[in-house]
């Protein structure tokens, strides 16, 4: 007889807020899984990156918005929510998995540096949580995540067997649609945003500017995450956070300060 | 005759605000070396790690703090900074070299994830730039910046003459005080912040929480940015953006997922 397992303890967060529904997706799918500990902004904070708010206090408030899952709203960032859990509910006894999504657009390649989604995943990862960050190419409120979510539940059954590498963690992005051709374990694209202003008056007659941008890839390798999805299949990209450039240690010892 | 070069265009960021003492001893430094263009938050910005301004527009103005400088203040974060300096003041001529503080505060080991100083740096990185963040351990607004001096100069002016290797920035953080040893070209010290919440009551005797924590370094290595900041040399840290943890790829093939 195959012995009892207790079920994992999985933290979820996101970067789009407690309402969004990609979040409700993700919920339901690791519910299936282990019990569940929802930590979310009270509203979008996408675009935050790996920000933490240190200048002003957070508010951390218990909500019931869906029937027997612990949640919790938090006025802060992503980050600041995973560092929240941590402190105030796990109480230092580690979840088994930190999933963080799905977010309401992709995050691959560069976008990994910027998105919210992903940087409360790396501080999963940071905290020594086994973490994965799932991402969808629809901005939309109405986009659907059906077929993702048989995928979320695979990559997730095989981190909790597995584990991960040391001080590595998962960007998992899905491409829209039900075709998909499986999942393919990819690097990050060197791509990058062209960013873009658009200038604005507004009603006194001050000039305003609002981001926008174009994504530029010039990366034509078939191992990456902007290939994989392009061609139908789930992305896998294992994120590591020591941002030391090894290589580069070497060639900076050629070089001589006159100080 | 050794032919006359014409001065580098020097873009000057920083995470503290334009107002803080820490970016005009920066610009005192890189004036001497090129011609100076400042964008910087028009407050301070600490941990805003990557984070950008996408759900509300930004202000964007021209000041002067400095006689000779051109200088603007931004509403946003160090990330939008160096985007409006690319797209609204070089308008695509690339800038000859980024610099990013002086920090008030070491962005030493893992902090280079959560710092606004380190990541305009790295955004200029992505843009192509030579890119540099410096940091001081001294959070002070009387801090002594005077023994960074001669340190900056010999970075900037050494980055400038060899380039950066591909897709690499420099993370350079100063100890305290004028008996430093030297230069050490390091890694990212394994280290993490241990959190704690520090919990009051507002007025209405409703909770807020406040993020405090404690450093942990757990890499004994002596050739960390930690061991070289202890042992009184300026850490030279080359950092990268790509992300990807190329180490994993190989473990992950071996997964079999169940879809």
């Amino acid at each position: 007889m195959k012995k009892q397992q207790s079920r994992p303890n999985i933290l979820v967060v996101n970067d789009d807020g407690i309402t969004a529904p990609g979040i409700k997706n993700l919920i339901e799918v690791v519910q299936e899984i282990g019990n569940v500990v929802v930590v979310a902004p009270d509203g979008p904070q996408s675009g935050m990156g790996h920000a933490i708010t240190i200048g002003k206090p957070l508010r951390f408030d218990r909500v019931d918005l869906y029937p027997g899952v612990e949640m919790y709203k938090c006025s802060g960032t992503p980050v600041d929510c995973v560092k929240l859990a941590v402190n105030k509910i796990f109480k230092g006894k580690k979840p088994d998995l930190c999933v963080s999504g799905v977010n309401h657009g992709l995050n691959n390649s560069i976008n990994v540096i910027y998105s919210g989604t992903m940087s409360a995943a790396v501080e999963g990862a940071i905290e020594g949580i086994p973490s994965i960050g799932f991402s969808l190419d629809d901005f939309s409120q109405e986009a659907d995540f059906g077929h993702c979510k048989k995928f979320i539940k695979a990559i997730s059954l095989q981190v909790l067997e597995h584990g991960l590498p040391p001080a590595t963690l998962l960007n998992v992005n899905f491409p829209k649609g039900d075709n998909l051709k499986g999942i393919k374990i990819c690097r990050q694209a060197n791509a990058k945003w062209a960013e873009e202003f658009d200038e604005r008056k507004d009603p006194y007659e001050r000039p305003y500017y609002w981001l926008t941008g174009v994504f530029q890839n010039n990366d034509k390798g078939e191992d990456t995450d902007v290939w994989a999805l392009e061609n139908d299949f789930v992305s896998v990209v294992p994120v590591q956070f020591d941002l030391t450039a090894h290589h580069a240690i070497p060639v900076l010892n050629t070089w001589t300060f006159d100080v």
